[in-house]
């Protein structure tokens, strides 16, 4: 298989994403790489993997940045590290796209480039998060692809979500839920009330009815379902949360005088565990999904690690064939497009 | 000033909320208190100070209960101990209600029994959160008093908001922003961009534009508006998430050997002060504000303290003239209200 990578998308690029790929071409020899991106950074960071039979590199000047404007960007640079990578893709030179670039960018160039699955009207971005106090993963959408959607969207990523639970995170038959604000079916916003029919009414889905934000992490549902708005307000929340529960606890215990400090020292494992507890990198990157090919983005911020454990997550998307199984979904059940 | 207490909801209730009441009542000598519940339970928790000139019980049997169908409750329990208080407010025998019990009906009971402001379309829910790092507070509003909103329900959030902050929490010239996921105005989804073009238009109000739910507790802004699906998706999730890191923590330092068992010992205190910070319940309860008169909810689960934290924070909505300031300013400015 081959993939697709945007070498200059995120804050530690081309370095942390080529040295992410090293790791990662090291130990999956049945992947290949085409980096997309300036050879004369990308080179020496190969090293003696330059232009091995594993690793390409297609060089160009220039790329997206994160503040450019999204479907302009991909519109008008168009030998951008990004969108080269897509095209590829696009064209069957590879089998999937990987970016630690700006997201709105990913978006557009896998909706005009990539496309989508037939049949799915709006692709989601889809984190994978880990479940608090059991070695366990769920996946989340949309946090934010789109920040408006109709009920037939969040049907639509429900559908995904279990599909990619199933196939890629080996759950047999996993458990969907819709997040909402109370769990009485007669609960939420017109919106979660249109979804909540349409999720109950699709047979291909174990529907378990509404789950609430402060349950999300608890494992009791492996598909959570949301609009893009809400996700990602969600999603910024954990995020925002626990790095500042975490920064109060190190000021509280440097605070605390001597007895404190130690204690901090004697706990550092102990924390170093929590905190990789709920580092989802190593869960992987969100997949944009719905898309006719995995389209996976790792945080801007992403390190060598970050980018192997995505690598990893792409290998196995792709050897699971969810997205073929999708494509012939949404051929043999069209309703859900025509819902609209 | 007088207080109309529901004595009877909450998860412990009437103790809790009684106890909490003779906290106040200790410290407080300028608050009346009129506690509507069950006689036979209020009487032996009060002890000596039954029925001394500060706290009166008026009797029912009847209450609401967490599950009831709250505007139902409201219509058919007419005797129900959170009715009869809400009704002592409308006739002017109290200045405030308060109440741990069925947020709905609560809400129910303030809308069709106090009434809302003139100009006020939806009143909100209002929680008073800690600032992460720093002795501060901001409001939050909504948090699910509506589930479907207007942008002129959240400009008018906005104006409700920056009021409290600066007449109750004492905040010169409050900065208010939007939750939204990204930071700049052509963010968001067309709720949130017409939000913003309402509150930048609005000359009452110090708007800095928009906040993502990352930064919700840097302190960066007084008043955070929101609609109240998404408010209350964000609450829960800062809930769940600081809860299932807490119990991580624990966790993971209980099974991390005797090193790391001491260590937790020894940082118990340190772990107790961000424990503190985190509480809200110190800040008070949540305001149901909009309406002609405080309606102040604290937590299902609220003990003897949070009671008496949530009277201390109405005493402050009383003398603060906050409400009756707000009548005159939608008096005044009736354009808010026209802008439907």
């Amino acid at each position: 298989m081959k993939i697709a990578v945007d070498a200059m998308g995120g804050d530690h690029a081309p370095q942390a994403i080529v040295e992410g790929i090293l790791l990662a071409a090291k130990e999956y020899s049945d992947v290949e790489f085409i980096l997309y991106g300036d050879g004369e950074q990308i080179k020496p960071i190969l090293g003696e993997s330059y232009n091995t039979d594993k690793i390409k590199i297609v060089h160009t000047n220039e790329k997206i940045n994160s503040d450019d404007e999204p479907v302009r960007a991909i519109r008008s640079k168009r030998d951008a590290s990004m969108v080269l990578a897509a095209r590829a893709v696009k064209e069957g030179e590879a089998d999937a796209l990987f970016s630690a670039g700006n997201t709105g960018a990913l978006l557009a160039a896998g909706l005009l480039i990539i496309g989508r699955i037939k049949g799915i009207d709006r692709p989601g971005l889809m984190p994978i998060l880990p479940v608090i106090g059991k070695d366990d993963q769920f996946v989340f959408m949309d946090v934010g692809a789109n920040s408006d959607s109709k009920p037939e969207n969040l049907l639509q990523f429900g559908i995904l979500g279990s599909y990619y639970a199933q196939f890629v995170l080996g759950k047999e038959k996993p458990k969907v839920a819709l997040l909402n604000n109370g769990a009485e079916a007669s609960k939420g916003s017109d919106l979660s009330k249109k979804t909540y029919e349409l999720l109950e009414a699709e047979e291909s889905l174990h529907f378990i009815g509404n789950i609430e934000a402060r349950e999300l992490l608890s494992g009791d549902a492996d598909v959570i379902v949301t609009d893009g708005f809400t996700g990602n307000a969600v999603l910024k929340t954990i995020e925002g949360t626990a790095f500042g529960l975490m920064k109060l606890m190190k000021s509280s215990i440097m605070s605390g005088g001597v007895k404190s400090k130690l204690g901090g020292l004697l706990i550092k494992d102990a924390l170093g565990s929590v905190k990789d507890t709920m580092d989802y990198s190593k869960h992987g990157g969100a997949v944009l999904f719905g898309l006719r090919a995995p389209v996976v983005k790792t945080h801007g911020s992403a390190d060598k690690v970050a980018v192997y454990y995505t690598i990893k997550q792409i290998r196995k998307i792709i050897s699971s064939h969810v997205i073929p199984d999708l494509v012939t979904h949404f051929e043999t059940h069209p309703k859900e497009s025509n819902l609209k």
